[in-house]
């Protein structure tokens, strides 16, 4: 029995099977251009099987409402084609097989949950600090959504005094993301974050931004274990500095596992989203 | 079919008999003293009556992790003989039937969800801002916890400009318990918040912080309606000051409900918390 997966990313999509294992079976990707274009790349690649069910983890926001008249499509997006795009209905037109449908950072935290980093937990959480920064959250073993999915990369954080940038979220300015997503270093050093030494004090801001944001997630959901992905944590020494920093403003007020238990990498790399969409089609069906 | 429910604050207990319906059939009330004093209080008016289940919903911090050694327990208080105290221990040792035991916020928050001012949501969350902050989340039906309770009260929050007050939280200085809940109108002003003038700044400052405290619970949980109580929220204009920084800070980043839906007063007032134990109670038996 075979599965189809969708991590539809901004930039890219990648399409794969799997199997009831959640094992891959096969993996494609390709530039994402127009939902028209970039839809019939994916219908050329899953029509090729017979497949039982399909997930989806896609850029957003997306309405992952239900009884929203607009449940599954793309929502304001600066992708401008893909704005309003009803990509959940363009798929149920051409496959009339289950399909799961949640954001590209909830597939990742699931994949991470149920075969990465956070494996055998109930309570886990997965946040990705790249261009922009995502989390997406496991509570008692299903994805965290109220009326919407969460979006965790837009808490107000505390400017570290030294700091001086203004942040580039067009929302909120200083918002985490604006502070602590990888455009801020180019924002403050005019260069990308490969670029930056390793002893340059944006990496002590960043870090304080993150670890305040840490503590927000440890004291509203208490999770087991936070798995925290993306290009910024890929800087040399980020995750040391990162977990320091949480260390630090939580000034042990609950209890939380051993530190490097806690704070972890992920397991999975660059298939935590494409694995995490074929959990999500195997549940679905 | 009666059911036992208890509330035990840090001042009183109040204890409550309760029906199928979630009805309060009888209620007492009396401070709370020694452990030992106070169970036996409890265990006067409880034997009374023929119970079929227990509601706790008590002070804290609490184990409310079934597989710890510690489950039960009241953990570290400032109250010292109820530290380290096994209360639903001693609950179960006197009555063999089915116990039910959670947080005094969180049994004030499903007091609130399912027959209060969030009745009918399956989303939820209820903030006390009195002597402390608290709150307590329903998420999909059910009380949000992972390895322990919330602690929801402890978000850092980013200071006003103007407000020179450093807080009083004794783990975080200025959290927003630190800066928000009642004592920190005493620790800036030297008088209690009932004495202080409605145009005074300070009102300023508390909402500023619990504006961008319900940022947060809002990106990160997407509730359908949030319900504020607590002394503060008694503070003349204090709701509309709040929604007004709130809306402020949020910044139409997310979709929410109407903001007169949104951020509500309670609807149960002072019987929140018992309401909620009788809940726990039915739901456990
Ligand atoms: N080694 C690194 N150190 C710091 N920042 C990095 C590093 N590698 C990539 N980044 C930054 O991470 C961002 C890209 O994140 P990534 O997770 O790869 O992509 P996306 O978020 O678009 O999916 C860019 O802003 C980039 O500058
Ligand atoms: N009208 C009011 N305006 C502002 N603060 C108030 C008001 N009434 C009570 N408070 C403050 O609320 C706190 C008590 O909160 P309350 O919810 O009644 O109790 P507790 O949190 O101890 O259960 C005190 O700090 C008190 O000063
Ligand atoms: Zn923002
Ligand atoms: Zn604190």
């Amino acid at each position: 029995m075979l599965v189809g997966a969708i991590e539809a990313g901004g930039t890219k999509f990648v399409c794969a099977i799997g199997n009831e294992k959640n094992e891959i079976i096969e993996r494609v990707s390709f530039p994402t251009t127009t939902p028209e274009e970039t839809l019939r790349s994916v219908f050329n690649f899953f029509d090729q099987y017979s497949l039982a069910s399909i997930g989806i983890g896609s850029f957003g926001p997306i309405d992952i409402n239900e009884s929203s008249d607009t449940y599954g499509y793309i929502l304001s997006t600066p992708k401008i084609p893909w704005k309003n795009f009803n990509f959940l209905g363009a798929m149920k037109e051409r496959y009339s097989i289950p399909i799961g449908w949640t954001t590209d950072v909830n597939a990742a935290a699931l994949g991470e949950s149920k075969l990465g980093a956070a494996k055998g937990l109930k309570n886990t959480m997965y946040i990705t600090i790249g261009t922009g920064i995502g989390a997406g959250a496991i509570v008692n073993g299903e994805l965290l959504a109220g009326i919407g999915h969460p979006e965790m990369g837009h808490l107000l954080v505390r400017p570290h005094d030294k700091d001086g940038y203004e942040g580039f979220c067009p929302y909120h300015g200083n918002c985490l993301e604006g502070m602590a997503a990888g455009p801020s270093i180019n924002g403050r050093l005019g260069r990308a974050g490969k670029d930056v030494d390793v002893d340059h004090e944006v990496w002590g801001f960043m870090s304080y931004y993150i670890g305040q944001a840490l503590v927000a997630y440890t004291v509203i959901l208490r999770p087991e274990r936070i798995v925290l992905g993306g290009g910024v944590m890929n800087a040399p020494g980020m995750l040391e500095k990162v977990k320091k920093q949480f260390s630090s403003l939580l000034a042990n007020y609950v209890p939380i596992p051993e530190l490097d238990n806690y704070l972890v990498k992920p397991g999975l790399r660059d298939n935590a989203g494409i694995t995490g969409s074929i959990i999500l089609a195997n549940e679905v069906k």
